[in-house]
């Protein structure tokens, strides 16, 4: 269940060691000795996580990154640059690339597995194992990178207000996100903006103080998926890793170079972004599968649900609910006559009209082309129910529908209204078998001559 | 965005200093007197969490929490029973009854705020605002609370052998749970089944060695929804916290009652395996999204991102891709004449063949009532992609569909095929045009007398 690394070193005694050490903590190590060689197992292998150094014989390190980062096929795959040099050019230059990290070596051993397990734990977050790649477009991820730049909201928590100050005063002039000081409070306190970002010193309130802020954080479904970039003494050591598997997404040392914390934070604000997108994109295929594209309204799988969820709880509460089978009169002639097209238009309108006329806590869905469903959950008295239904029928009736090629039709409904027994507690009956009463309430409105309300006999009893 | 925490206790006082220091962690606390109104705002106010007081003075704590376990409505609230006794009897009652956690008073506020953040955490994770209750239902989540009861698989890692194996022996009396003893590696390496549980000493291999492997089964794919319960020295002070924080399920002592770690694993694996039906359920929510109910190939819409998605791949390599237009022949006919249950059953084989017959990267999807799609991506030479198509065409043409109502029926398919062009790496056409082009193609190979391939000129150019 390890994760795939790939360690690209021009040296094979690195390799070794490396791998020895990803093969103790259960990873599975793939191994390149140059550059070339790099690019091609990433784009066959497509490892979770790549270890790359920065001197290669055949390419420069960074110029492998910059080609990882432009093939789609390998662009998402977090890279931790490694290097003998303490170059702060070259530091800055992986980290302008898109690099998730860069360490000089020695490399903390201790650091290296927690950031490998953060960066593991991260990877495959929104959507896991579900869904991925083509289906999440299919369901409307945004693949243009474009939409993952632009300013966003960084949060600075500091324990002195002056320290915030100083990122502040530094970072702001190096780029165009909103930077905010929050005390510990406001960045738990509702409302507002979510930030982004937060950047939290470690020791806020006390030794420790910004993890516990940064667990906090990470509990509340507000700020659970914003990005935590952690300021401590040092990133090394037992405490840095401590504050990786914490939930950390990086660390910056207190005597942070402003442009390494300028890029590290846009490397963050990038992957937050697409995480969003991701999530949002699942959300949004999971409403699919529960509404009518047409009307908006919810579908018969979701009615069917709804209905036994209401029947349990007014079952468990000793209530009744009511329900409506709804159907447009003479639908199949404004289809024949004036086309699908006003068909269409008809059917939204008659959504519209009847969702606008209940109230927030009852179900109204499409059930078949021209059959709506309402629930009325915990109805006390049936004139009340009846009172909706009226309303509902009227609706649709007093005004025309417009069409959309110019002018208007008048349509109408036939309602079929069916109550829960009040059966002192015992269920006798099943929640298919109110719908069937109310199904035959509808026959009886139809055959009535349409445009009418029918309550369904053994209710009123 | 703090969640709301509803506090139970029947003396003032307590309500309030817990009051307070929620209030002061930017949690929305509620408050109540007795078992009555913890029962109703319970209901009414569904809290992310419940502390509830034993003592009470109309019902007994343990017969609110029974109620509430009770009701669909509040089943899922996490509650923490909160009691001065420090009678084993009431603990184990408490746990029995399903309390996510037990606490003797004086409470450990360190511990009892990264209790909350964890349950918080907990709470929200699947289908985090996605969709909920009903919504779930409608995409197939059963609700039958035995289908979260049964036995399970624990996995015990300590690192002493003989201390697991003592664990095992403890708690093998009481369970019907499978009880595994693991080492480190074991627990992390790959195949086998997962446990459902991971019950691990914190100081295997040396102090902190347990939440080290902790983090390191949270960062993997396979391990990342165990529930881990960690045993430790004392259950409270600031390691009891920072194990919360770190991800633990729940903690035990190591001089732990067997009758309360089975109480406590077993309420776990409850838990674990309704957030693993809810996992389960959403992704079958996305799946409905992209997959064609009747055949099971993907839906017209997923087919078209994974071409853009084919087609922005070959692309960036140089490669050309082949797209497919399949027709079934004369299937107005077969609707018409043996009705819409054989007209189906003819749609779900030929999907059956044609999927048989591809590879497994390639793509096939039902892009209309009798219409197919197959994508090829790295076509090297056009004469592969036109074997293929025949191959296609074979498999549907030389055996008989098998109808439900008895009797067979022959059937063919038209295919049109086209390339995308090899332009030397600058795009001239969309996919779109691919797929139009296939189209003629396979308008060509309707109007030359069908069952037939017909390749867009173009492409051979």
């Amino acid at each position: 269940m390890g994760g795939k690394v790939l360690i690209t070193d021009n040296v094979a005694t690195n390799r070794i060691v490396l791998k020895v050490k990803l093969a103790a903590a259960c990873y599975r190590p793939l191994l390149a000795g140059d550059g070339a060689s790099c690019l091609t197992l990433a784009r066959a292998e497509i490892p979770d996580l790549i270890l790359l150094d920065c001197s290669l014989p055949d390419l420069d390190g960074i110029e492998v990154l910059r080609r990882l980062r432009r093939d789609p096929v390998t662009r998402d795959i977090p890279v931790i640059m490694i290097s003998a040099s303490r170059d702060a050019g070259i530091r800055l230059e992986a980290l302008a690339e898109g690099a998730d990290d860069y360490m000089a070596k020695p490399v903390d051993d201790l650091v290296l597995m927690a950031r490998l397990r953060r960066l593991m734990r991260l990877r495959d977050t929104p959507g896991e194992g579900a869904i991925r790649g083509a289906a999440l477009r299919a369901l409307g991820l945004a693949e243009q990178a474009e939409a993952f730049e632009g300013p966003g909201l960084i949060a600075l928590v500091a324990g002195r207000t002056e320290l915030a100050m100083r990122w502040r005063k530094e970072l702001q002039a190096l780029m165009p996100d909103r930077l905010l000081v929050q005390s510990r409070e406001e960045a738990l306190a509702e409302g507002g903006t979510t930030p982004d970002i937060f950047l939290i010193d470690a020791d806020l309130d006390g030794p420790g103080g910004g993890l516990r802020l940064m667990s906090d954080l990470r509990s509340r479904a507000g700020t659970r998926h914003a990005a935590v970039c952690i300021v401590r003494g040092e990133v090394a050591g037992e405490g840095a890793a401590m504050a990786y598997d914490l939930g950390a997404n990086d660390l910056l040392p207190a005597t942070f170079d402003p442009r390494e914390a300028r890029l590290r934070l846009r490397n963050l604000l990038r992957r937050k972004r697409r995480a969003d997108a991701t999530r949002a994109t699942l959300q949004n295929g999971l409403r699919l599968a529960v509404v009518d594209p047409l009307t908006g309204l919810y579908n018969r799988r979701y009615a069917g649900a709804h209905l036994a969820a209401v029947a349990e709880r007014a079952q468990a509460a000793g209530e009744r609910f009511a329900v409506m089978v709804i159907d447009l009169d003479r639908f199949k002639s404004v289809n024949d006559r004036w086309g699908h097209g006003a068909g269409d238009a008809v059917l939204v309108e008659v959504a519209r009209r009847l969702h606008a006329n209940l109230r927030p806590g009852d179900l109204i869905a499409r059930i078949g082309g021209e059959e709506f469903l309402v629930a009325l959950p915990d109805v006390r008295r049936p004139d009340e129910a009846r009172a909706v239904a009226e309303r509902l029928r009227e609706a649709i009736e007093e005004q025309p529908v417009s069409l959309p090629c110019g002018g208007s039709l008048r349509v109408t409904i036939s309602v079929g209204l069916a109550f829960s027994l009040d059966d002192g507690g015992r269920r006798v009956e099943t929640v298919d078998q109110v719908v069937n009463r109310a199904d035959s309430a509808l026959l009886i409105a139809k055959s009535g001559g349409r445009n009418q309300v029918t309550i369904e006999r053994s209710a009123v009893a």
